[in-house]
Formats: C-alpha cells, structure tokens, sequence
C-alpha cells in the first residue's frame, strides 16, 4: 500500500490520525498488508503525507494498542505476525483483539486510567486492615475452606450480605436466598441456568450496561431495548413493544449509564406489569451505594410482595473489581431450584476472597468503608464536574445526577462520542462513548466519565485538558 | 402411613433399612406423608415393625441427611417443612436436595469423610508458609489487584504453570496459550463455548468422571461411551461406535476412576485418529503428579505434534479444592480465539487465589510439596491396602494401580456398590460407587477409597472396621 493511496484529506469531517487508523486497519483486515510486513516510520509517512509526526503518531498507537501492529524497538514497526492465524482476519472491519485487554471491551485491566468510569477509589482503599484481615483469615486454612466449597458460595459472607441488605437497602432475605457469582455477568449467567430460558424475550433500558446484553443474547435471550427518559425505564413502551416479555432488566437506583433513578410510579407500573404476567424483573442494583443528594432510595426489590424480583448486587464498586465478586438474592420459592442449578455448574470460583470480604463485613469495616466513600466521591465528583465546566463548557452538557460513581456529559452534534472516545484511549484515557450502550439507533451522543480516582483538583483540570486536545475544531 | 404399611420383610435381597429408606422416601415424593407431617420415634417405629433401632435409625440419617426429614431434637422427627416448595417433590424417586450440599453429589463440603476420594492431605498442607504467603502478596493490594481481572487468568500464573509444565509434564507452551478456569469444570465449559458446539458428537471414558460428563451434556454435547480395558480408552471401539466423532475426552495418566494408563499404542492411534478427522482430543491431567511406581508418564500433549490436544489440569488434588483453580494449554492457532471467548464471559474469578499461587509456585514451595506428598501418599496408600486386605480382603479385590489418589475395589456379586455407598454416606463414611462413573449398563460393582487423609495406620484400620459392618451378610 502506496501512502498516495491513503489520501488522508479525503473525508474532511474523520480527523487525519481517525482516518489513518482506519486505512491501515482496514489493510490489514483485508490482507493488503501481509502479516509480518514493515510498515513506513512515523517520520517518513508524516513527511510523505505531509501531516504532523503526532497525527501518524496517534494512529499507530491505536494500531498497537488494538494488535494491529507489532514496534520492534529500532526494528520499526510491522504488521502483526499473528494476524495470519486470528479467525476472520481477513473480513474488513472485523475488530481482531491483542492477546491481553482489548481496547474496546469494556473494562481496562491494571492502573485506572484518567476518567475510567465504573472503578472506586484505589487509593482510598483501607489496605492495612485488608492486610491484617488477609492475616486473620488466610493463615486459617481449614477444612471448610480447603474443601470443595458450597457452590452457592460462602456462608459467612451469605449471611453476611443478607444482613447488610436488611440494614441498607430494605430488602428481607435469608442467607440461603442470597447466590454468590462471578460478578454481574455470573448472575445473568446463572440466571439464564434457572428461571430463563433460551428463545426468552426481555425487556433492556436502552441506552443500558452493554456487557450484560451481550451475555444474556449469547445466553440465547432475545432483547427489546426498551426507551429511558428521565424517570427511568419507559415502562408503558415496554407494554406496547413487547407485552409477553418474560422478563425485565433494570437498574432502578442510578439507571446505567443515565444516573436517573427509576420513579415509583414507575416502580409500581414494572411491578404490576410483571405480576400480571408472571414475568421476571431483574434488578441490578450496582451502585445503590453511591448518593450525594437526597436519601438513598430504597431497593425495587423492597416493594416486591409478589416476589417477582430477582435482584444483584456487586463488590465491584464498593470494594474492588478484582474480587470479581457479586450476589443474587432470589425469592424463597426458588431457592431450591437455583441449588440444584448451581451444583450442576462451575460456580463462584475459591472460597478466599470470599472468607476475605466476609470477614471485612462482618467486623464493621465495609459500612465504614461505605460511609467514608459516599464523602469523599462527593468530593471528586465537584472536581471533574468543576474542571469540565471551565475548560470544556462549550462543547459538552454534564448531567445531573445525584449518585452514581461516573459523570454523564452530552456531547454538541458535531462531536461523535465513539471517535472522541476511540481516541482518548488512544491517548491514554479512560473514556467511553455513551452510543455504546445504545443498541438501537445511535441517538445517543455523550462521554462516560469516571472521577472516583481524581484526588485532587488539578488531578482532573490536568485530565481535562487532555481530553479537550482532542475535540473536532 | 401406617408401619404396616411398610412390609419391610417383602424384599429379602434389600438391606432392611434400605427398604425403610426406599419407602419412605417415596411416600414423601408422592405426598402420602405431607411436608412438616411428624415421623414415628425410632423406638416406637423399631418395636411396630420387629427390627433393631440401628435399622431404623440408618433409615432415618440417610432421609434426614438427604433433606426429606427434619430432626427437631425433643420435639422429635418431621417431613422437612420445604418439601412443599421443592420442584419435582410429587415425583416419586426423583431425588431432591438439601440447602447446602448434596449427599449424591460429588463433593463434600467441610471436613474430609473417611476415604472421600479426590481429596490431597489436608494435615500436610504446608500453612505456615502459606500464611507467610498471604502476608506477602495479598497485603500488596497493587492495582493490578484491584482492577478488573485479565479474563483469561493472572499473568504470572498462567507463566509459572508453563513453566512447570515444561519441566514436569514435557509440555512445551507459552503463558499466551494457558488459560485459567473455575476447575475442570470450568474448562470443559470453555471448551463448550470455543472449540466445542452444541450438538457435537464426543468420545467419553467409560466408566468415567461424571460430574465432566453432566457439564458436557448440559452444555449439549452428544457423548459415546467408549469402554476402557487394561490399557486405558478402546481407541479402536470408539472408532467403530462413533468414526466421526468432533471430539475425545480422556485421563491419560491415571483413568478416572480405573486408574490405567493409556498406553502407548493406545496413545499414539488416538492421536492418529483425531489428526485424520480434524477432532479434538481433551486431555484431563488431573492427578498426573501422583505416581508410586516406576516414572510418572509425560502427558499425551507432549506427543501432539499435530495440535489436536487441548490440556487440563487442576490445583484441586495438589493444593486443595478450595482454591477451585484449573487451568487449560490450547493449541496457539486457537489462542485467540480463547482471548475472545474470555472476554465475553464471566472468566475465573478473583485474582487473589491466582496471585497466591502463582507466589507459592514462584519460590519453589509447589515442585517441594509435590514431592513431599508423593511421599506421603505411597505411605498412606499402604495403609489402606493394608487394612482392606486384612479386614475385608473377602469380600473386595483391590485393583493395581501404579498411581493417583484413590483405590479402586471390585466388590463380590452379591454385594451392590451404590447400595453399599449409601448406607457408608449414611453412616459418615465417604466412598462412592464405581457404577456412579458407569454412563451404560452398570456392568461395573466396586468402591473407590480416597486414602490420603488417613495420618495411621490404625486410623485407615478404624474407618475400614466402620465399612465392614455394611455388608450384606
């Protein structure tokens, strides 16, 4: 491929390091360019296509970073030699993956990045008491955690969550209700093992959590995205698009990505509706935690006297993702059926981080934890939100939302959230696009934006300001 | 339901408190006896029907260990109030579960049973180091701890296994090609959604591991049960019975649960048959490190030059169960198509048992405790054989076996494998049924014995002393 060919000044509205990226990509995919093949210096392309160094910079990086490319030191820069053996290489536009972390899944492994949204505060995690505690309950090895543990998950920690649902949330539960998963997509997942079935119809937010649509659809779930205005889930909409659903996801506290908390009318309406039809509700409830103004309000689940609610939570946001720790708490009548289910199955994964976080409950620390954060996320969400209405009022429109771990903005019309965010990860940031948790007509257009790791002021006006280098003049 | 109802004389080949058992159990399913309706006394019951207490309490341990009763100390013996919201419950012979762990599963939970099989010593786990361990690493809480996990594993995990495969198992991989799962389970399930498709035919040890068979099978493969001789897996049978087949499970160093090896021939047409028909073969290495005899065999893998073997192993037998990490070698050409699969589903679980292993296989403490209990167990399994061949050696043959870490018995005609494992669950005792691992025509009659818990020789004598009282005279 000639750079001639590339003819960069083409389509005047793709930036140039956009329109690079995608030729290359779309070279490669196809098999213009040959696995293993050298492709030019940044210094000579820039010269040869008469662009800045950064611009072609830019591309490669996103080239590099997506497992395009291959730097070899003072070797240059080469067509991956594993291209030839990723299935599908050679369908254009197909999104082949590195080997470690794919840039557009959605979750960013190791340090947080600036803006990485869905992630709580690393530094404010109370690592001496996790140390003492990882003391006190790891150096007990004994046989009920050396053992082929209960699937259904710890007892300890069960019990210890149906507590804490009793206390903060106004949930009633026995501990033998409460499933242990592997995160969120581990309670979809058992979900789809025991009261779902595949060929199911649900109703899903639109925009809503993008990872979870995708493990219900691989689950064989057939998905109506069903519209959120600003009292949460369009409940009637559902009623019109599909009212034999068998099922309904929500987010009723802080809907993702919106923030908007669904309305009791609301609430009352998905209930009715769900008792008429004998249809499930699934109630994620994963930042519940998190609110600045106002009481928090209590769980859906609360005001479920049919027990049609089937609800999750997740230590995710409140402790640390890498526990990869979340629960289901399901009604008494099934309680049998889902201990059936998860005997047949490879279940929450060890029993240590599980006696870990119990212990971190029951020993008071984590509605410590709990209160300490709700402040100091307060906090940082008044830097970001400051920072970005100084430095980039013009081009974005923040949200309100009175809890949630991550800022909304919306973005001007000239601005596409999807290019902005391919290359702020480019450059390092943590950003998502919100038209990736739209799954109808891209209508959506604003940034995602984590602040829970801004310590400081300058912290997020120095991030801002990386962000802003990247706006469409 | 009157006593004399239960005419527990009428099948003179079944033990009487199976009879009891039986009946009662099915009077509960059909709903004859109703949910929280009381049970006779054991005295009264043992007087109306003119047999001993110990037969009716037999009966009465194994309804209430396999939930149909509930004791309630003073207040005597119930039907288990949950009956009524139990699935099935008016099926009679269908079994239900209790709430935490079932009898006919697998796994037991909590203290090791008298010869539970599949179980490594729990006395000799080396704790004081694994303390110091969990000072040293989980007290580090980096971010790469904390953020969302790489879903195919921890990175230096997955090296610290290749590298010990390399030298230990003659499997030459990188850490880019092994992939981390919730046990073996958990493998197959990832086998099922990237190599494996709904609807594929595969080859099946027979007897063989049946709670891998279930996963399988739920996740819709089609099995043949393919007969294992003396020399492991029938290549030529299977040949015949499924020529086509996509796919062969197999435990090449110790069969599960006969104990064989594969031999060589065996080996080498099985690897000839799946180059010829593009299948894959599934090599379950589960207990490959535990060999008393002569040199322990280098894994089937090693001999693929054609990359048709995916590889499992587990850390459940060399560590402890508890930690439910496996892991699974896949050929290069399919490591990106796992990268893929991973990051669409749940993945292994928190990174903490991961970062814990990883540090004890980094300094040397695995390849040491693997010899220790290579040791170790030599002793412990003479201790069983010993008491086996003196106590009961009339009524059991015990089967040769140059490894692993059960014995496999063959029981008399007149003794029925199941019934006996029954009444041992029953009565405490943890050996399970060879026909349990029969998918066909329950052909095969014997126990299986885990030993490696026994610390005496008196110890093995006394649990063999409790089995002898279980025959049938």
């Amino acid at each position: 491929m000639k750079a001639s060919e590339l003819n960069p000044h083409r389509q005047p509205d793709t930036p140039l390091y956009m329109q690079l990226y995608q030729r290359y990509r779309d070279a490669i995919s196809a098999g213009r360019l040959r696995p293993g093949e050298r492709v030019p210096s940044i210094r000579t392309l820039a010269s040869e296509l008469h662009v800045a160094r950064g611009t072609v910079e830019m591309a490669w990086q996103m080239l590099v970073s997506e497992g395009y490319l291959v730097t070899e030191g003072a070797a240059g820069t080469r067509v991956s030699p594993h291209m030839a053996t990723l299935p599908g290489a050679a369908h254009p536009g197909q999104k082949p993956g590195n080997t470690d972390g794919l840039p557009y899944q959605m979750h960013q492994m190791g340090n947080p990045l600036p803006f990485q949204p869905g992630l709580p505060a690393f530094d404010a995690f109370p690592r001496k008491i996790w140390a003492r505690l990882s003391g006190q309950t790891l150096r007990r090895v004994e046989a009920t955690m050396m053992n082929y543990p209960d699937p259904a998950g710890y007892a300890p920690l069960r019990e210890a969550i149906a507590t804490y649902l009793g206390i903060s949330r106004g949930i009633r539960c026995a501990p033998e209700q409460v499933f242990i998963t592997i995160g969120y997509q581990g309670a979809l997942e058992l979900l789809c093992r025991t009261v779902l079935r595949a060929g199911d119809r649900g109703w899903y937010e639109n925009p809503g959590y993008f990872p979870g649509r995708e493990v219900l659809q691989q689950m064989g779930m057939t998905l109506t995205p069903v519209p959120v205005d600003k009292e949460g889930l369009q409940v009637s909409i559902g009623q019109q698009m599909a009212p034999d659903a068998r099922f309904a996801v929500v987010t009723p506290s802080h809907q993702s990505p919106t923030g908007v908390a669904l309305s009791l009318p609301r609430r009352l309406a998905l209930l009715a509706w769900a008792n008429q039809k004998d249809a499930w509700i699934i109630e994620d409830d994963y930042d519940s935690e998190f609110r600045y103004h106002g009481h928090p309000l209590p769980a859906l689940k609360s005001l479920d006297h049919e027990q049609r609610v089937l609800y999750t939570g997740t230590f995710s946001k409140v402790l640390f993702p890498g526990l990869r720790l979340a629960y289901l708490v399901v009604p008494r009548a099934l309680q049998q059926t889902f201990h059936e289910a998860v005997n047949r199955w490879p279940g929450p994964g060890s029993v240590l981080p599980q006696a870990m976080v119990a212990a971190f409950m029951q020993q008071g620390h984590f509605a410590r934890h709990l209160r300490k954060m709700r402040q100091l996320y307060a906090v940082r969400r008044g830097y970001l939100v400051e920072a970005l209405e100084r430095m980039a009022g013009s081009q974005l429109h923040i949200q309100p939302q009175a809890g949630g771990i991550q800022v909304l903005a919306l973005l001007n019309q000239h601005q596409c959230d999807k290019t902005l965010a391919a290359a702020a990860q480019a450059a390092g940031l943590g950003i998502r696009a919100l038209s990736e948790w739209d799954a109808t007509s891209h209508q959506h257009n604003g940034l995602l934006m984590g602040f829970t790791n801004f310590a400081s002021a300058p912290d997020a006006q120095a991030a801002v300001k990386r962000l802003s280098a990247l706006w469409v003049p």
